[in-house]
């Protein structure tokens, strides 16, 4: 899909022009047309792109056919841009990337992505009832998209921030495999997060900084604005990177914890029952056998019975009192 | 709340004044005005700061709607600066920051903060009775309430390392989740701690170093000095890091030392009662049934019992002494 | 194997010269000589490179006796570039490395190499049929080797990508000392990968940045193109190792989990069949021996076998539910 | 206490001075002061060194009241400098700072300092014999008192580096809570001793190579020689700390080992005595009942025990030979 | 030992000279002096470097009386260097190195060492016959040396590489103490390697970039060409640790299966034997007993044996087969 807006130069909104129409269009002064293809394929852009517009090759290359991570070339007259607009998938614990490449000239700007952005489509909407975004023209409304962007990392990142909290706490409740998944699939979210992020902030950084011809020099500071939202965010993006590390540890003392209670009670349920069962074994051995006449037997039989029996009570009681003095008996999730 | 506090050019301190007359105080030369929101709503600041001291959109929009990590911005004729003060909570070992965001002007300060901020307060009190404060003008303000915003990062930071050595104490006595709980805390608290401290620092470097309107030149020794006391309180804050680390690794360490007490305990248990429970089971054999007639029988019961007996005591008896050689016996807790 | 490629002024592809001929070759003005040195003997590239060329000797020392990282040495006329290709052999998860030297002069290019190079075959096969490759200069032939060799660098990170996701989904289901051997081969070749591309990029940022005299100031942004590419690479490279490294810490979470579940296993058969033993073996001894006229043995005989099966039945199932509320029957990998 | 050493300008020492005649001392063209206060109240010495010397008040604060990281800084017509001295406690592996104050002019040095610094003292006691130091400048005294300091931290890192070569081999000796406490106490000092020498070697680095008044141009190389001291004395610590982490894995590596070992151990009586056991617990029921009459009984009790002996015999031994096969009667400290 | 090397201006090696010759030596103009100081005491080099040469006192005793990481300190006239050589001991896996102490002036080259440097002998024994390399200049000779440095660098490189490799392979056939002590050597190893090429690279890129008077322009391109050896030797060097640090992994996880296993065993054994075990002491009750009238005992004694055998076979056989269903009879080294 091919879509304009074009605000002449008397700044009346214009309804949608044809390809042929640009040309034209970006030649009137004062004059200001964005064009958005969505998932439109190489072969319809091209032309335009090259012939109507007059980018360079590879930068048409670049934008059509390749993936790449966010950068700013400068063209002299026009900017490329190269932005990414971000989702996350709670369940799966995933992040997806959208690439936007961006065409910035004096009065134009050109959009082309594959897939929908949510975020440009916000500011498409807008600017049909808003005109005033476009009187302050094409770097202004650049700058719309990408504070919007902004606003889309943030809502992941406080997504991210939402499911280490919850991970922290049934860390301690469950340890099984998923548990394991769940928290390397977040690791990986945030390793993905951090790719994205560390060229974003720096694309934004030339915004506010360098001497561009499509960027009035005035507009500068709203592109620092959206700077320091980014240098924030990529802050709280590294902290959340450190956290998931910090669950992964917690993970495996608490597994090293539940091993060790396991070994305790292992332990103790063997210590108790080992000795008696010997005493039980010694006293089955024939030596002490049903013989009417042996004498030995006989007094064990009648006299020992009784304080045999005590022994096996309180041989397994003073056992676990020695281990209770030991800290055997107190098991990790006890408060 | 809006609070003000106004020198006169004749060092005459007057009482509060409304909104409407910040305009004329602040066009006297000579004069000096503090005016200080706490928790105002947004709608109650924005005419103030856009309308009447004249401040950017955007920095207002930054000091009333979002919230940001330390920085300066330069817009001319005055400064706009995030800070944040500190709180520490012992018992779930959690970090508090608050946003502080300051206008300084050559002859006023406003600051605005969504909570009572104690540092700030100390420096209000005084300044009511030191009248000298004002005569400095209004970047020694700035200087004295960073002054005691310093003091309290060094307060939090000698709490969390009085924490950390309470913890690398208890360590060696408990194992339990509560305690997993306690280090993490801390460690997130340190990386809070971080990335709070790391902006702050680096607003004092631009303020001792860049060269602004709104700061005198022979004040920025001022700021130098709150420069390195952050740089040492930073030092120590990473030290900090590390030290919670080394808690971590003591705990794992003595978690594994204990998994290796405990089995050793049920190997020796094991060890000393299987083979003599082997025994004893295999007297219990029938072939040494009570059999009156057997000889065989007849023989072991009178004369093997008494040997027998012998080897149940010294069987185990030589295998505790051949593990207390290879030292199984001795616990990790034993000095 | 010594082979040429050469375009005379006219444009015209002339057929396989000597290399008597190479330095009348290079001195036609608007000719374009291309001479690739495959698996040739030190011994016969040297004088050609030395005398013919006038290389100097220790570029052509480098080139011909000694491996070297990526590096690019201006020699004013002509430049000395090694880059290397690469091919990953996924079943024992080793990368290899063919090392590429390269002279470049304003209107020639001398390749050497001691193995195919599939990136330049492929060039090479082009160049003879599309005679524009020749007409855009010698630093545009250079320009194709890198694209093409960028291509190789995406085939192998892909290929590993694939291989590392792999091995985390096995990691669940296998744990021995051959998946061990697979994660750290992997491992150790996102370590290589790394030390290649590394010095690759700088290379490539030099040559698109630096002023050579053998490079058309125009076609820069070429080299710029070939840069961008391997920034991206080199990003999903590091990240493929910080993913190994994940796939490590799961394959030792999985293994600690399994271990749990031994130890929960066999704690859960000792707890169940020990105090039923010991019973078993407490009713053994010779106490409640068959003597026909001990009363109490008869009573027991008689009236208790029934209710003591009970307590054999009921024991072990009572200590079943009670460590099946503490979570001890479930095993790791239940969903 | 406050002691002098003053060197008039025909080179006389002379005794000691009052402060009342510091400001006179000075101002003599051509002589040397030198004052050192140990563990003066601030009281005492604020008004010294506001009146009589004119330091600036941030910098006596500095000074007397609070402790810093070591750190230059310049005022002009003198220098304000912060040193550390170190100190090593084996047994406890704690390392202490004391922190110098000094204060550098042409023809003055003024150092202040809690507590006695050993480095200071011997080039005090050097000073009264050897009147040649007084001759090259305060800033040459400045030079012998950094240079003992350098030889200081030298011991100190020489002292841990034999304590960690000690601890290395008891790791294989002890592993109880006390080596978990000396390791984790090395670790700490090697942070320590990190988060000293990083900034002061930086102090060094700007004295030998910044411009200041109060150093001699000609005298920077020795500040430079100092600097590469440290330098290399900053790169063995680093190192330390790389040991100490070593240590820190070898212990874990070790009590895995002892655990592995222990847990063969338990295994292997384990499955030597289960079999027998359960063989000699199954010709223990009562189907071998000693029925007199039970031809079975009979046939067995005469013609199979014998061969039963041997079973019991040959069993374990088989298990024993099958388990040495497979390594499990070794353990982790034969050689 | 002081010996020289003496080339006249006529290009004529002269025969040993006396150190009291030196002076008259260098100051010939277009002649060349290399002078050798090997394992000679400090009092009989001091006067010749101080007085003859005229070196500095700070550099001399730098030379004479410490120990230095590689630095070059340019005295103007004349360059200060300091080199290291290294070699490697396989058995204990220790790396030493020896350090070379380099004055290099215009027309001479003084060396200085405690103990026998190879690359420095074999440059010395091919100065003898190679009369070339003095006509070249003593920064050529410098050349020569610092060449064969780098080739028992690569050399030490190597023999580590090749000890890692063994190391990897026998880590899953072998875990014991000795295993754990030679990862930790190697470990060491690369740290110490680390260490001293970290410098020493550092000084060749000076050497090769920096101007100094005692190194000819047109020279420099031989250090460049060292320095790049250097940074290829440095990263391999940086991925034996990265290796070494894998093969400590590879350890533990092989030890973490190893335990895996034997659990797995110790469980197997104990499921097997327990249930069965129970079962033979039940039937060795005395509700079994041998009572000749007991119909139950009858029934049971005559009926009940077959089928009883029945079950103790088939019980331990299901478990088995539900064991090995779940992975416990497959070891980690099984392919």
């Amino acid at each position: 899909m091919i879509r304009t807006r074009y605000f002449q130069s008397n700044g009346e909104l214009q309804p949608e022009i044809e390809p042929a129409g640009f040309a034209a269009a970006i030649n009137e002064p004062g004059s200001l047309l964005w064009v958005d293809f969505v998932g439109e394929p190489p072969e319809a852009c091209e032309p335009i792109l090259l012939d109507t517009f007059g980018f360079h090759q590879l930068a048409v290359d670049d934008a059509l056919r390749e993936s790449h991570v966010p950068k700013v070339d400068d063209w002299d007259n026009y900017l490329y841009i190269v932005l990414h607009d971000i989702g996350f998938e709670p369940v799966q614990a995933g992040i997806e990337t959208f690439e936007l490449d961006v065409f910035l000239g004096r009065n134009y700007i050109v959009t082309h992505h594959d897939f929908p952005i949510s975020a440009l489509d916000r500011v498409w909407e807008l600017s049909a009832h808003d005109e005033r975004n476009f009187k302050l023209g094409a770097d202004h409304i650049l700058y719309r998209i990408t504070d919007e962007l902004a606003t889309d990392f943030m809502q992941v990142i406080e997504a991210m921030d939402e499911e280490i909290d919850k991970l922290e706490n049934e860390v301690f409740q469950t340890q099984n495999f998923s548990m394991v998944q769940r928290i390397f699939a977040l690791k990986r979210a945030t390793l993905h997060l951090r790719r994205v992020m560390s060229p974003l902030r720096e694309v934004f950084n030339k915004l506010a900084r360098d001497d561009y011809a499509a960027i009035d020099k005035r507009d500068r500071v709203y592109f620092r604005d959206v700077y320091d939202h980014l240098v924030r965010l990529h802050d709280i993006s590294e902290s959340l990177r450190d956290l998931v590390g910090g669950t992964l540890d917690t993970y495996l003392s608490v597994i090293n914890n539940r091993m060790n209670d396991t070994m305790k009670t292992l332990t103790l349920i063997t210590t108790l029952f080992m000795p008696i069962s010997f005493l039980a074994s010694f006293f089955g051995m024939n030596f002490f056998a049903p013989e009417v006449t042996s004498p030995l037997n006989r007094w064990v039989g009648v006299s020992a019975f009784i304080p045999l029996l005590a022994v096996f009570t309180i041989t397994p009681l003073l056992m676990y009192l020695w281990m209770r003095r030991r800290g055997w008996t107190r098991r990790s999730d006890d408060t």
